[in-house]
């Protein structure tokens, strides 16, 4: 038996607002960043649980603090019996009423939960020698069911459903184990498209993108409509008719503006139209989606969590949804969405990027097709090809498909170099840039 | 001129839970809390800006941490500045790109946003000498609609909608205005209704508040289904056939269940019923109120921003909004808050309680009479009596009407020795009772 020993959190970021990786309409200068989390214990395995929040510079330290916090109840209980049962532990915090004041279950507090139970489950998997994904293959739809809180969803999911949908699930998991190892998992690309490149960048990195076997590309639009069409003809010419093209607002539009926009943008013949407006509104989504049919809208990467993703798929908001491995409350609730989106029959085409985030949410769609929609059609996971070397086990994507990693863990332990490195505001990287 | 010079935020804490007072279904102990900000400049007048979010305890030091890393950009900052033009002091925080990512507009983040706009508010209404219902009340349809936020609204109010609203709510302001000092405003009393109270307790306090004039009462539900017709059978006995009784769930069901469980209470003749379910459910809270009707359902105390208002208005999921002084970003977005409801035609309650709610939220309320809706039909501001004692301007209720403030500010400003009597943890209040 072992005992959790440490908790320590550290507010680590990286400049990529130097380069404009990353920019978009409403993000004109993200700084990637981790709020990351290291749970250390006694056992003599010298194993340590990652989980971490994704932000984009400021405010990381904030959410670094919240982790801290909520974190500090596990110091001095036992590591067994935390790992035997994930769903306890994680009720244990989503069901804290005076923490749950600080949402319910939204924002800085829900993204601290998710990181912290993801870090248990970093944990478990290395334990277990087994990835993420190949680990909750493992688990019986009992054992996964148990994992997940079912309240405010019994009007879309129920117990029995959800336990129907892993048991067909069963069906044919091994052999698509298998294929994944093999054949890998298709990958899109956001590479080209980023707001603050030139044409010529733009032009280039289409084209390498196509070279190098990826079959649909991404490009932010929103800012300005002219450039958008300018963006997207060179995009189509240069990809030509045959790879998909899809387009991210970044919420920047009321719902008028973004069918009347999005009507203008229609001739490039798109993949999909992603977070046309707020996140948060269900039915402006539902009304886009029925006026600039049959032009797919996708969301999803600000989706506070399973009750909103429900009434999308109830309303018909989206025909993609995006889920993302930081913002929710971690591996748990994810997979209740998962869930959700086989009952609905739609595409889980997670949101990645940024960093960690491929490292990461690829596990939760190797689940999925192995275990829930067991199905790659019209699935993917998005690829952004920046900052995976931080990490000890990089996401590897050739020609255009993800690698399926196979080293023990949940994919987000960063390498100690890069965490001494970017650690803020006293790492050497920050002291030389700053300095 | 003066300058921003200080910023000091505090952790303070009420031991709420040895008395069980504002317990209920879903939050069985809290610590009535307030993450509460001072801000303070060089200018020889010597007042302090105050604001605060609300919160049940653990967790408070979370949001005290949120709220100190973004005001921290203030200090040195021009006060005439930043106070002429409240909007753009607002729009600087909510539009910080990088700070946005931790919510988007809910949360810990946008409740830290709250507190610290709503201290500059204090300190602009203490610097104009007018109580900030009334100094809000002297500002132009053109400078409240500057104030705001019409992003992601513009499908259910326009610009033109809102200045239309405010030009018509000058008609008679000043009668009611001078209506609300004589008279006063409607009060409901949420004090017999703890689910911690004994049935005698309940009694008790129930023919208390109609001895002291009150029209309404509240009791929690949501528990246990027999206590509820127990205690609502006593309630009614109690209180005669002529006074309201609401009822409270605070998000315990799911759909069915809300509305099963409600149907065996409306023989009582209900008010309302609170937070069925989860405040983030539009069409869930749509469902319940069509399945339930004529019980109206009304929520709103957790509803974390304008853009799920907007649309719990337009899918009918609520008949009473019910805004919160802390839930939201501040006095700016509750301002778009209460145009929607009059766009719409639905009677504000607020809610309040908790600490210094009362003293805050009814400042909202007046606004909403004398600017905005112009009415007091169906209209009502919470209360509970406990805690006010640590506020320099506490909230008063006498013969169930508020006695609406004279005094400078926005009500939130807590006496010094309350302050020193319960920071937490160090406060004299608290390490006597931890020993």
């Amino acid at each position: 038996m072992s005992t959790v020993t440490s908790i320590r959190t550290l507010d680590i970021r990286f400049p990529t607002s130097i380069f404009l990786d990353g920019s978009d309409a409403m993000n004109p200068d993200p700084d990637y960043s981790a709020a990351y989390l290291q749970i250390g214990t006694d056992s003599d395995d010298g194993l340590t649980g990652t989980g971490f929040v994704f932000t984009i510079g400021r405010g990381n330290d904030i959410e670094a603090n919240a982790i801290e916090v909520l974190a500090s109840r596990f110091v001095g209980r036992d590591v067994e019996e935390l790992l035997a049962d994930m769903g306890a532990t994680w009720r244990e915090m989503m069901d804290d009423s005076q923490l749950r004041w600080l949402g319910p279950e939204k924002g800085v507090m829900h993204m601290a939960i998710g990181a912290v139970i993801n870090a248990f489950w970093d944990l478990r998997a290395k334990r277990a020698g087994q990835p993420l994904w190949q680990h909750l293959a493992s688990l019986s739809p009992e054992e996964l069911v148990d994992l997940i809180d079912l309240r405010y969803l019994s009007d879309a999911l129920t117990r029995d459903e959800a336990l129907d949908i892993l048991r067909r699930g069963r069906d044919g998991s091994e052999e698509r184990a298998a294929e994944l190892l093999a054949d890998g998992y298709p990958a899109y690309t956001t590479g080209p498209g980023w707001l603050g490149y030139s044409d010529e960048k733009l032009e280039r990195l289409a084209r390498e993108a196509v070279a190098d076997g990826f079959t649909q590309i991404k490009l932010k639009v929103g800012a300005d409509l002219e450039d958008d069409k300018r963006r997207l003809a060179i995009a189509r010419r240069t990809v030509g008719p045959d790879i998909r093209i899809a387009t991210d607002a970044n919420q920047r539009w009321d719902i008028d503006q973004a069918v009347e926009w999005m009507q203008q943008l229609a001739e490039f013949d798109l993949a999909w139209i992603e977070e046309p407006t707020s996140p948060d509104d269900v039915l402006g989504h539902a009304e886009i989606a029925r006026r600039l049919a049959p032009m797919p809208v996708a969301t999803g990467e600000h989706v506070q969590n399973r009750v909103i993703f429900k009434q999308m798929l109830q309303a018909k908001s989206l025909a993609v949804l995006q889920m993302d491995a930081c913002r929710v409350g971690g591996v748990n609730e994810n997979i209740s969405i998962l869930l959700l989106a086989a009952k609905f029959g739609v595409p889980v085409c997670p949101h990645a990027g940024g960093v960690g985030l491929c490292e990461t949410v690829q596990h939760l769609s190797y689940f999925d097709y192995v275990c829930v929609s067991g199905s790659q059609d019209g699935r993917m996971i998005e690829f952004a090809d920046h900052l995976h070397e931080h990490f000890v086990t990089p996401a590897s994507v050739v020609g255009g498909r993800y690698r399926v990693p196979t080293a023990p863990g949940a994919g987000s332990e960063m390498r100690a170099a890069s965490i001494e490195e970017w650690v803020f505001p006293g790492g050497h990287g920050w002291t030389k840039i700053n300095g």
